[in-house]
């Protein structure tokens, strides 16, 4: 427990809390192990499971074009980025407020060991802990904002390359 | 004051606030007035107040391409949504959270009555009461989740139409 506490205060999600306020935590969440190439979430099913990475690396892949629309482009249609427990990485954060469908298919590149926080138990344990339940949103909230922006970057430079090209046509 | 509590407290912000709590979240906003015409924030300027509507009707505008990329696209390089009291509208959410630069411009079409309130403003006041710190952090945490779903479907949309173009060359 203390050698997984060592690990997970340097995540994000933990930031500015105390090992006492991280242990709180961990009592609510679930230690899972998956073997390599197994699926740990899936685009498009619902999942209200936040995941914190211990041990391994995790592969990262988001549909890009609408299915049926473009069947040309077919196994071009990933893209993928791994995400390893030496950064401390967290995925399906936005699940752990609102039950929704996932953004992105995970996949275990090697054994992985990941803490799992379910979304009720979240909950539950913010109102018993205010303070704890704050932090932790404060965090989270920081973590969605910074997608959210790199996101809408993104819409910028496709339209613009869209543009370019509709121009050329 | 119990006039603009009843309008605010439909404010997705205060969802599940009490009176007294709006209450508190207003003796640290201010009360601020747009002529017609007027901007209230400028896209790319950096801001940490967020705003909620109890008068009026603002525009908000986007750049949609990089600019000087796409000389021939300029004049449509904007998309506008209106926004008015009516619906309880509130913008600069993510201003509250982190300093940075604002992502629309957002100009007043009528004259505008607003509830403006500043990051370290709510900061503090977080602090002092988790409680209602951890309510409105809920709230806004799930208007950001939702901004970026809808992104993230806006360039799926967009990469999909991409290789359709692409694919006609």
């Amino acid at each position: 427990m203390e050698r997984d506490i060592s690990i997970l205060k340097e995540n994000i999600l933990f930031k500015d809390l105390t090992a006492e306020q991280i242990r709180k935590v961990l009592g609510i969440s679930r230690k899972v192990v998956f073997s390599e190439n197994e699926t740990i979430m899936k685009e498009g099913e619902v999942g209200d499971t936040l995941y914190m990475m211990l041990e391994g690396t995790v592969e990262v892949a988001k549909k890009l074009v609408i299915n049926g629309m473009s069947d040309q482009v077919t196994g071009k249609d990933k893209v993928f980025t791994k995400l390893s427990a030496g950064q401390h990485a967290m995925f399906g954060e936005i699940a752990l407020l609102e039950e929704h469908e996932r953004t992105a298919t995970v996949k275990a590149v090697t054994d992985c060991v990941l803490y799992e926080i379910g979304k009720d138990d979240f909950l539950k344990l913010a109102e018993e802990d205010y303070e704890l339940g704050y932090k932790i949103l404060l965090n989270l909230v920081r973590v969605v904002s910074s997608t959210l922006r790199k996101t809408l970057e993104d819409t910028i430079k496709l339209t613009t390359v869209l543009s370019i090209v509709l121009e050329e046509l």
